[in-house]
């Protein structure tokens, strides 16, 4: 097993130069400055060489000033850290702001990490039901039920989570109004922000979110994995205590969570972050065109209308029944987009899948439609 | 706050061309194959192009060869998953293979890491006190002991960690002889190999531990933060256990850790890191030499005599002297050894500081002990 090794040496990302419509990985390309950061910072534990005793607390890079007073400023959040990512962020909070045995409340088309989350905070979930298709949606009223129904059997709910998109549908369910009966009920919301933080203008007091998780590597052009989680100052002394045992480190981070170049991936990216949220507009009349496009090809756009985020969840019958006879089968999309050097609907979905225009010229998604387009018309239907 | 955000741009290190003597960095030098790695794969979610469902099931990249069969064979382990450092895997198995409110018995020079990580999973911590100055050499003997406290107190005893190296003296404990009395006891034993993971011929089945843990910025010359669990087929059911919400999902890794470029930094490092360990021996004979060269100017080595790590905790009352009257005070050690592109002795220690040869050539440490020699010449004694 240890002998050959040279196969891990020089592995290749192999979609160099190919448009990527993965959600996953539009709002996690990085800026040439992070990339320039990526190379200064790579080493090992780099962005440590002055440290003063805990991450946030370094001067030289200026990770202090960044966490203590840009990202507040961002996320509209009274105290910021940085976390491994926005599921580590969600347990962070999870864990220190619940009790184990109490019940998290979280809309029907929430993240799968949260659901783990939970899970290993030792806490019950309780789900605010989605409606049905194509819309999908959540509404918010649905949050005063799940909190009534969970509380009807007993349970303490310790925290409401709102998923804001949720990463299938890219729906957004207002926020003020799940705040404003979390509010009433006296418990916490935590916005999961992992596919807005970055790309839309949202922060917490906006929101009325009481914690706000945002990703790194999904939506804030930086090398994962990495995240933010925002709080009030009344959440965040909680959520960031001292540890008993080691006083002048913070517990529920261990210390230290991002020591490595990830922070400065994060922090070479912010500028040009800050400004695409302000060019937001521009980014959802474009997935409401292209949205229209697919739509004429007979691949039929699912979730909130009009839509109102890049990411868009597409079903389309027509490609299905294409499948059935196609030469690679239900694989025969993914080949056939895989030959026009577009990547990211996953190998063998046709019947439905998801995809992104973020950040995405009107030249490049022309070339995904055409794409769709020559598929379907050279392809019999079953 | 989001104005002038140009400053977080494009930070410079500051130290390139320098000679790093910090413990912390030495093992987390990126080799040459690495580096083109961080930069193929520093786009946020990037490993996650082809993924199929959990990271360590990712065949393109090699992930899921590198986890299951390379990782297991070098770490001699049944089972191996890559977490976000060594503090998160000890966290892992602690959470996971603990009941809240046990106790962990650990070495009395453990790394501050497992403090935290114990006391955020709920445990209690009981100590085997290390030795006076200057070896503070812990005994195996003391686990029994330990044990006996705790159980003495009516604590159930759910683990026992050694730090292997401890982070402090680079002090080497006889891990079989701890081994044997945690077998005899029934506890099961996590091995902490943020220092000897990558660096050291180190195995889980050679070192008698159920639990190996490794930090790939410290020692496993990979962009941090990273790090990598092993565990006996038995203990890993436990710590690898899938959720009940979402089955196909590890609860403990909270689906998956690594999601980014710091895993093919590693994979692409590993080659030269099997190789390296091979090697350690002409490490432990460097750092000797540099010892016994650095006794000769009244630096004295505490911990292990002989020593057999490149980690090495130093003591000096001469340069204390000197500090009292030196221009800039206690400062003047890392502001001469700064002139002379020196970094890693943190700024205002003088009394006693740690350091490392780790993968430095003798002429690199010919000029760091020169730089001490130029030093202690130069400045009056108090």
């Amino acid at each position: 097993m240890l002998e050959d090794l040279n196969k891990y040496r020089c592995l290749k990302r192999g979609t160099a130069g190919a448009i990527n419509i993965d959600p996953l990985q539009r709002g996690g390309v990085l800026t040439p400055e992070a990339r320039d950061a990526v190379m200064e910072w790579a080493d090992g534990y780099s962005v440590c060489d002055f440290c003063t005793g805990s991450l946030e607390a370094i001067d030289n890079p200026p990770i202090r000033e960044f966490v203590r007073e840009a990202l507040p400023a961002f996320l509209e959040a009274d105290q910021v850290r940085i976390t491994h990512g926005a599921r580590e962020g969600i347990f962070s909070a999870m864990h220190a702001l619940c009790e184990r045995g109490e019940t998290v409340v979280a809309d029907g088309n929430v993240h799968y990490t949260t659901l783990l989350a939970a899970e290993l905070a030792g806490l019950n979930v309780e789900l605010v039901p989605a409606g049905e298709k194509p819309l999908y949606r959540v509404d918010p009223g649905g949050y005063e039920e799940a909190i009534e129904r969970a509380r009807g059997r007993g349970e303490r709910v310790g925290m409401a989570v709102l998923t804001y998109p949720d990463g299938n549908y890219g729906n957004l369910v207002d926020p003020k109004a799940v705040s404003k009966i979390c509010r009433r009920e006296g418990i916490p919301l935590t916005i999961n922000g992992a596919y807005s933080v970055g790309r839309m203008p949202v922060g917490a007091k906006s929101l009325g979110a009481d914690v706000i998780i945002g990703s790194g590597h999904k939506s804030m052009a930086s090398s994962g994995p990495i995240g933010v989680i925002g709080a009030t100052e009344e959440l965040a002394a909680r959520i960031f205590r001292r540890s008993k045992l080691v006083p002048n480190k913070e517990l529920e981070m261990l210390g230290c969570t991002l020591r490595g170049a990830g922070i400065l991936t994060m922090m070479a990216s912010f500028p040009a972050v800050v400004e695409r949220t302000k060019r937001w507009d521009e980014e959802v009349e474009k997935a409401r065109w292209f949205a229209g496009e697919m739509e004429k090809l007979g691949i039929v756009l699912q979730g909130d209308r009009p839509h109102s985020h890049d990411l868009m969840f597409y079903k389309s019958e027509m490609l299905y029944e294409i499948s059935k006879t196609a030469k690679k089968g239900r694989y025969f999309l993914y080949k056939e987009l895989k030959k026009r050097s577009i990547f990211g609907i996953k190998p063998g979905l046709t019947r439905q899948f998801k995809l992104s225009s973020y950040q995405l010229t009107r030249d490049e998604l022309n070339s995904v439609l055409s794409a769709f387009e020559e598929i379907v018309a050279h392809h019999p239907k079953a």
